[in-house]
């Protein structure tokens, strides 16, 4: 499965953080790739290129001044669009459908989404009908749609790797 | 299952949002109540404490400002502690054995973490050994502990309830 996810209405210094851990959680989740809308803030595309070259796979993260051309963009490459909205349909009724897909783009919002995204979606999806974290939310949509799967993925050419210990840390550098 | 949360090493303003989406995960994924711990920045108890009293369901927010004792007095009280780690054990491997325990304590870090924690852990998982972020790897343990049972979970005496929509939002004044 092809993943993107779309980070929309990013704001300069007041959301450097979420969309940093947004973006990085899209990394490590398997996507392979997102692209941030909003307020241009490059330093979040050099952390995260940073941190692609050292642990490595391949994770593209680039810029778009313009999210609608962006969305109708991934629509028209047969992506099928998946807002995350504490609004939407629950994860737990739609994701055997969205397991099915081939591409899949998921919109992530950081302020107040315009009201065309909920009409361009595909599928406006919640993680509980309760206000949390646009990051959680991101987690656990892309946990099931790749089934957990995404949890044993390899990363390529990594210049640095952990292996898992009970207690400690223990880092190989490759 | 009862679940605890713990937060580490909060420090006021430069963490503010990531605590406060790391309680309200918390709260909407099925944990009983989170303790913060490092530097007491009260708005984030205030946050938390208001959207439960709207949002509905039983969530208990409080202050430690000894984290050693507060986790000690847990492992006293029977919770199995599961320390969430990068360096840590694959959660994919450890989830089974979790799923068991009737009380677990998630410790989930901030800055820099204290070796000891490493130590008193009962566990330390990894949601996957890249980094990311805290709140979305939390939000994978606390689905992972409940087999997703916690996206169905009711919030009691809610004065605010979302039903669900393909298109638009709908909020209930209950």
């Amino acid at each position: 499965m092809q993943i993107s996810v779309i980070r929309l209405g990013h704001r300069v210094g007041r959301d450097l953080r979420t969309t940093t851990h947004v973006s990085l959680t899209s990394r490590a989740l398997g996507a392979n790739e997102i692209i941030l809308c909003g307020e241009h803030e490059p330093q979040i595309e050099k952390t995260v290129q940073s941190i692609t070259e050292r642990w490595g796979g391949e994770f593209y993260i680039t810029y778009s001044s313009n999210w609608k051309k962006t969305l109708r963009e991934k629509q028209k490459n047969g992506f099928t669009l998946v807002h995350s909205t504490m609004y939407g349909e629950p994860i737990q009724k739609i994701a055997k459908k969205l397991q099915t897909k081939r591409k899949i783009c998921i919109v992530v919002g950081a302020e107040k989404v315009p009201w065309e995204v909920y009409q361009i979606a595909d599928y406006n999806i919640s993680v509980t009908g309760q206000p949390h974290s646009e990051t959680a939310a991101l987690a656990i949509i892309l946990h099931e749609l790749q089934k957990g799967k995404e949890l044993r993925k390899k990363f390529s050419n990594a210049k640095l790797r952990i292996v898992p210990q009970k207690k400690g840390k223990k880092v190989l550098q490759l």
